[in-house]
């Protein structure tokens, strides 16, 4: 059952990481809207393994079809269906271990909830999944553009303790797409990318932070009082592969500070409402206020490393446990565009959700 | 819409803080199973407000009345609806700055979204709507009991910048309760205790962090890619009123680790397969893999401050608000049994998710 | 799960036929509509026990406590909640029979499918849970009155083997009022008065069946391919108790027709595009076309009868039931109101997820 | 939002008529069931167009690609993605009357939900799209007979007014593809396919009733009081292309009877609780009582004729069309699987949804 996420703006994806194929259904999305496929085939080109020497050598040019719910580039309103074909899956790199659990993957787990595995790769477990949710997603930001002009950039923030600086206000794509390992401050990038390759001749690997901005986002989007924005915003990003942390605005940075430091206090900027700090990440009581929407996603190390471990196997006997096959030796890089997705996909749902409520006003606002 | 959550342990709830009333009905819960009314009546007590001189004044027995889907005290497999009167509100207080936007709360974004407001206390965006999760977060933790003996502790980790030091293993509820600020570190509490005091007669607030744990969690539970475990335990706790981040296991703290210091490794402890560390929080893949589920939740400071803010009115003029009324210096003790509630939702509703695919074979693994 | 209804405008009910309460929790109601409340007491009135000596002589007042959702009498866009106390529930009448299975009732099956059963009554499978669903209906129907002036009546078309002439395109509540029979062809309402008044009195009852029009309806509401607007409203109506049929248009008398007989052709009726005939009640391909939506809902005679019956107990042995309680000898004249909620409440629905779709734009056409 | 159906065993479906393919995804079928694709087969061969004489000659091998969700032949409990492809595709038939709606067509229907519509054949309206629904249908009947041993049979009852005897209680899959009609009962078959050959040369069309039995059916599916076990069959059935009427057990029979000849009494069939009669088509209070769920599906004649009828073009004005195209001059034949594909949905969704509430005991009634 939970392949499936949004309450109007609807996507269903299916797929393994080393299956036929891969893709999603799109269902309830506006009807008239001209898809740019173009911007899609850019989006999947920014998640693609094989990009540069920081990810995956996996080689796959992730060419989307798109099969049905379009006529002459508009959108129908019927469901959009897209198939991304795995070309380059290799399940024989992971005969010697099928029968051993990978740490801190989720061959244990998937076994223990299915009671069955495809042990030829990671399954549903594979970032691989997140081509579909990429695509998918893709569709949502232009149906985001065209409805309410709400653009979304995401960047890698951190990597390990590299940290980084950059103003949400302005950053953009172009931006983050100048250093192979996004991030828009160039000198956080070069170390970035220095310690990633470090990492991978240790046969090792890393983990880091993504920050996501949303602008122009209309005030009133998030449903309280289970599907607040933040809640939501939550619960996407936090289904990505490897993410173990949210924060929505200052997040865990807000704990130590008084509430008199912390309040977004509300002044007229000429004409329009706005709050002189955005400690909140443009959210609210679970609605956004106008201001840009801020959150931030951390990421665990990747699971697979090409040193010797202990484990099990299905038997439950020791064991020990050398993976092969080809990973990335940090995901950020490539975890970007699938944030964006994630948020994409959440706003688009709540936009529709919003204009059900109260019809086109709220972009009168 | 956004009043619902779970999709077989289904809770929808009801009411605004200074209204007639809060409720729930729960829709889903197996028939068969004997409520412990007086159960349920803790949980609320432990949410109460004015339950100690470090929360707010407001007097509320919040005693629940069942109107319905009980038998002899027995779930019958219908709805059970749950009914909790306000008793003390006092709209009265809000009357002063009823065209006011209150900084950092939902008056304007609620404003924004539905184009009215009652201005008579915070809505649904007032902690007081928790009660109705409480409630049922009661239910469902006593179905956890019966069907998984699977147990919830959460606990004040951190106010402000004091820390404390728990064992997630053995922390008990007693422990938790033997002090106002519900932590079980004694030290610490003394002063986190005095460090809310200052903050409430400097007129001002605090935030923190809570931990929770859930115990005895089969292996299984968690439905991928959307539903993960760690991601529908993101949306339920990241919807609590001020919550502003999430981790599961290390979170944030992850991110600096190397994979190799990171995975947690499998081992045969005994005839059960177990991992020597728990840094992945009890979650792999987004499905739980039978050691304890850890969580944290940074919650900012509470906005209502008593000392005067820059605001805008209704019209968008300029002005200043000094609120009244009362409320929380620190939303901490209070939220630990919200937290709680949140948990024990998700995993009930998990539970019979895992259930449906698999039968009752899961909980012989 | 089976106790909510609705996508957008969201219905969740509780209660059992002698516990302490029935309601509803509407959720998704869209803000800023003056409910009148003085309309949902006349469609309670309408569906209420005891209005005649045609109906079940138990005596319920069916006052509604609305408990949340509403400020000054306007929708605020959060949940409305809904209270209706038992007044008249008498369990010890069925004391006698608790352990056998009355026949065609739900008796054998809630055991079956909950393990449990409450035996003071109908529990759910009662028609008296349809007070929550026409409570929620008239909130409903004053939505689709509001935001596109949408009117829906029912009335009693047949009463066993006595059926009636009425024309949809005009029939008014106050016409199928006229009579306690609520069968707006007088001569035909005499005789259905007298029929269920000889049943009655043979210890017997009687079925019929119940058209309903929406008129006013804009053309493109309907959801397809599961969710066509047929298909949503069988399965609102075919949930009522007692319900066995369900007919769109013509329903089964189209079968025998050739289809250049049934075809609705279009024409243009100065400047509006309308169909000469309406032999598919309003709907095309799922969707509404602008012309009066019109259903028929077939009721199955009463189960319970005051005449022996065998029958089997708990532990299977053979036995004799000859209930005893208050039931109505023909539930035609108080499901006119039920139908309506029910058709109401999926219009609205579906009013609303078209606005999702287009905006405002759908009522410009 | 429309294009998906099911609670826990959940189908999204897409494609169009005249688009590039067709398919689906299955999410929340169990793991570790044996799927059978020539089964899966044989369902869609039974709806395939150009089968006989008596149906379309469109040319489409519907040959399906499983794209997912299976390994070595079992269910891995991940979405099972579908894909049929069409191939005989012939948008060029429909450009003469690209800008007229066809009467009783949802080419206005469409046009005026989405404001957009592919004139190239019928769309989503198509019967085209239930290939989709017939092969997840496919999926759903195999978990029914391995979980429960559950089958279920439809057959064409009714013709025009050529009805029909069959016996639900025996009647076999062979027996009903005995002839291309589709009807068991030799007799009637023959009566009907001469009906069809005349009404297809006379350039009209013609509708029937199709009926359907679940057999082994276990007490306790259906889940009141929205998704009781017939207003789900209700909602699934009328969902099909040109569906006008449903009936449960007697259905609309039923409103002539007294309750004393309508109910079925029960009694203890050597050690199993059965009743004498069937008048209730195996649901009572909208849940399964253990005896065969028997439903009737009215169609209307297919809306395509190869008469000149009038109509209206997108502008409004009055205009003439005679169709062409390859259509059915009678949809029943070709029902039968769509009919049944419904039915599994139904009873596949709702056995997973007691089994989430009862684990397995279900099985063991």
């Amino acid at each position: 059952m939970g392949n499936r996420t949004g309450h109007i703006f609807h996507v269903s994806t299916f797929g393994e990481s080393h299956g036929g194929a891969l893709g999603a259904i799109v269902d309830g999305c506006p009807p008239g809207i001209e898809l740019d496929l173009e911007l899609m085939k850019r989006d999947l080109e920014r998640r693609r393994p094989g990009q540069s020497d920081l990810t995956t050598q996996r080689k796959e040019t992730d060419a989307v079809e798109v099969l049905s719910g379009l006529f002459d580039g508009i959108t129908l309103g019927t469901p959009i269906a897209l198939l991304v074909r795995n070309r380059d899956a290799n399940p024989a790199a992971y005969e010697d271990f099928k029968d051993l659990y990978r740490p801190s993957h989720a061959d244990y787990t998937t076994q223990k909830r299915y009671g069955i595995r495809n042990w030829q790769g990671g399954g549903r477990a594979s970032a691989r999944e997140t081509v579909a949710r990429v695509a998918a997603g893709s569709i949502a930001r232009q149906v985001l553009q065209e409805l309410a002009q709400i653009e979304i950039v995401a960047w890698v923030d951190q990597v390990g303790e590299i940290g980084s600086q950059c103003d949400p206000d302005t950053v953009t794509i172009h931006a983050v797409d100048k250093n192979p390992v996004r991030c828009p401050d160039a000198e956080a990038a070069v170390k970035m990318e220095a310690l990633i390759r470090q990492v991978r001749s240790d046969a090792d690997t890393i983990g880091g932070v993504i920050r996501c901005v949303a602008r122009n986002v209309p005030p009133g989007l998030g449903d309280p009082v289970f599907d607040k924005l933040e809640a939501d915003l939550a619960k996407a990003l936090m289904s990505l592969p490897a993410a173990k942390g949210f924060e929505s605005g200052l997040g865990f940075s807000s704990v130590g500070m008084r509430g008199s430091a912390h309040n977004d206090v509300f002044f007229n900027d000429q004409g329009q409402i706005r709050t002189r700090t955005n400690h909140s990440g443009g959210i609210q009581g679970g609605i956004s206020n106008g201001m840009p929407v801020l959150v931030s996603v951390a990421f665990k190390p990747v699971a697979t490393i090409f040193k010797p471990q202990e484990t099990v196997d299905q038997a439950g006997e020791s064991a020990q446990i050398k993976p092969r096959g080809r990973h990335d030796p940090c995901v950020l890089p490539r975890a970007v565009p699938m944030v964006e997705a994630g948020m994409a996909l959440v706003l688009c749902d709540h936009l529709l959700r919003l204009r059900a409520l109260r019809g086109d006003d709220f972009l009168k606002v």
